[in-house]
């Protein structure tokens, strides 16, 4: 598809969009352009009434209840196979629970040993710290357990020896947005004997992920960016079928037992992907991501792959000139922009007072998330046209833009 | 107080209760007697508008400007500091995250780092299973480590040798209603150079706890019962000032970092209790929870305590003769009063057919919960006549009432 150049072209686009429809599923702040879908998802129109469902009929009302009634004892399970074809997984091969970190812990530990005799972890440097700080926590429990980072994946083949139990990536890195070869990368890593446990927190919702087809051992990722579940919503976790009869992950809590409501001493692991969960996640939280849940059974990921690389496109080519990070073959990109600015804070600001949202890493990155159904191309471009109205006319220099520390 | 012998006589106690202020900060179904407050409370009037802001405000317009602007970043500490008072402990000794299971993992795992060289952890046999199945979860991460599972506490002392690191126990029991006396071996405990980690999940606003009087090392809970925080709501975690500078927990997620917003490989673990943290639970969930602590703000937990063994009291003479389990002597007892019926199950489905709502747990024990702040002497007087109509009507041999699983 040709990149638009003009704002009419643009608006021209939208309205062909296949995915336009789904912009009225949410609510967002008038007046302004949200770019950062890609760290805390919009609200979904449909979610305040099914929270308010849950918290006033479900607990108010069902109590008790409802973990029969309404289906609660189900939803680790149900939620997850709603998650599995995005991810290219299949039923009952993903399951809803804890944290991303909390996840990454469990596949990590199962992934040591299933290799015993191994005992280092490999990761990027650059990865989002929580993976890296799960990795030292977990190998410190091993005896000669190490994690080693890697500053660059160039490095990956050298320091896949007979030692490396298992590899953990990002997906799509949480800053630069380079996409990475899940296929080609699982496989080196196979040939080396080693577990392959890909982080997908910054690619689900965002394009299509094929983890069955990559061959992937375990996958963790999250849910409130692309799939809008809400602030700090229920994680997810998939384990390749091949693996569940046999990891033993060490988060042994009830809801992962066999019989969790047998109330018996001594742990036996449920069989297939229940061995996984620990104990229930939060009801409200998870009424937040069912609701979201149901708008994402109507997309089709290769309509959202195709509108975010249009719209990446488009970005890129209207801020030409500016320091991209991100890279411009469509194939190693995810659903985000970031631009390299020794004072991209102040223009981050300056951007946010013109409505338009985006945010800021330490040290120099702007980051702009393109989420497809509910961004437009004339928004694309609007944001844009304000990054270079605000950078040519210096306006970000004023004080009140001043640094500070960011939170995202 | 004496205790009433008449629903004349509750009547008139219930009109100089001084806790009778706060039944109407709760929502409960019409018609119906509530005694399951131990396993999930009641939901407060409050909390729908508490979490229909953090949803449409918060998150749908505040969107990532609310970790900030609506002080998001702090709610693990701040809520922690208000649950500091109801488990005797003071400010920055308590952080909320996670499930009551991740929770036991982190400090358990603490624990048998602190004492390098004792690789036993003691348990009760009895205790809810989450608890037994996390102690072999962690011990299994250790070379020689072993959870041994006493069938009973007068075996403790027997058991407790210079091997044991650590002992779990529940400060009341789930199914009996035994309250274990925190302070007496808590001391025991310590002498054999061990450990001590209380689960306080069915005492906390339940009763007065006094984990620093007591001198605990650790405790876990949950919020979702007495403390009405919603169902499966965030975790806490307590850990003794003694314990911050050096535990060692290995749920090194980003939250747990002393920068987390650094953004750097490595990890350092925050000074005191933030070390505890691994990432941060779903906001949604923390809405319900700060919504009913907001009501415990103004609760006496002596009022709680007097009112709750009256209510108890009040049961244990009206159910005279039946087969009961909890402890009679009030210092032994939680708020909870267990009866063992070879037929609970069928007794307790017609006990909820004339809306008394009490659960069962298998083989054959009714558990009925006793929550001053919702319910009053005369529903305690309603739920022992109901009881004993039951039973001598014989109404629950009816088909209908017949054994199914029950989930609580």
């Amino acid at each position: 598809m040709n990149i638009p150049v003009s704002r009419e072209e643009c608006a021209a686009l939208d309205a062909v969009d296949p995915l336009a429809a789904f912009r009225k599923e949410f609510t967002l702040p008038e007046g302004e352009i949200y770019l950062n879908g890609n760290s805390l998802g919009a609200l979904p129109v449909r979610t305040p009434e099914v929270v308010r469902r849950t918290v006033e009929d479900e607990w108010g009302q069902g109590l008790i209840r409802s973990w029969n009634a309404a289906g609660w004892t189900d939803l680790p399970y149900t939620l997850g196979d709603r998650i599995a074809p995005l991810v290219g997984a299949g039923p009952g091969e993903v399951v809803v629970c804890d944290t991303t970190s909390v996840n990454l812990f469990k596949v990590l530990t199962a992934a040591l040993r299933l290799r015993p005799g191994r005992r280092t972890v490999l990761g990027e440097e650059t990865s989002f710290p929580t993976d890296l700080y799960i990795a030292e926590g977990v190998t410190g429990l091993f005896e000669g357990g190490r994690s080693v980072l890697l500053p660059s994946l160039d490095d990956l083949d050298a320091h896949l020896d007979d030692s490396v139990a298992a590899v953990v990536l990002s997906h799509v890195d949480y800053r630069t947005g380079v996409l990475l070869d899940m296929a080609e990368i699982t496989e080196r890593v196979h040939r080396a004997g080693a577990l392959m446990i890909w982080d997908v927190c910054h690619s689900v919702g965002a394009l299509p992920i094929e983890l069955t087809a990559c061959d992937a051992d375990f996958a963790v990722g999250c849910t409130y960016k692309y799939l809008n579940g809400g602030p700090c919503a229920p994680a997810f976790l998939y384990a390749a079928p091949r693996h569940h009869a046999v990891a033993d992950q060490p988060l042994t809590g009830w809801f992962g037992h066999a019989a969790p409501f047998a109330f018996q001493p001594g742990y036996q692991p449920a069989e297939g992907i229940g061995r996984f969960l620990t104990s229930f996640p939060s009801l409200l939280a998870l009424a937040g991501l069912r609701a979201s849940l149901e708008i994402w059974e109507h997309v089709d990921l290769a309509a959202v792959r195709a509108k975010s690389l249009l719209m990446s496109e488009l970005f890129i080519q209207q801020t030409d000139g500016l320091d991209l990070v991100t890279p411009r073959q469509a194939e190693c990109r995810g659903s985000q922009v970031a631009i390299r600015h020794a004072d991209g804070f102040a223009v981050v600001q300056a951007m946010i007072e013109r409505g338009v949202i985006s945010d800021f890493r330490a040290p120099d990155l702007m980051r702009f998330g393109f989420t497809p159904l509910y961004l437009s191309y004339t928004d694309v471009w609007d944001t844009a046209q304000a990054l270079r109205e605000v950078l040519a006319s210096g306006e970000w220099r004023e004080e009140r833009f001043g640094r500070r520390g960011a939170v995202t």
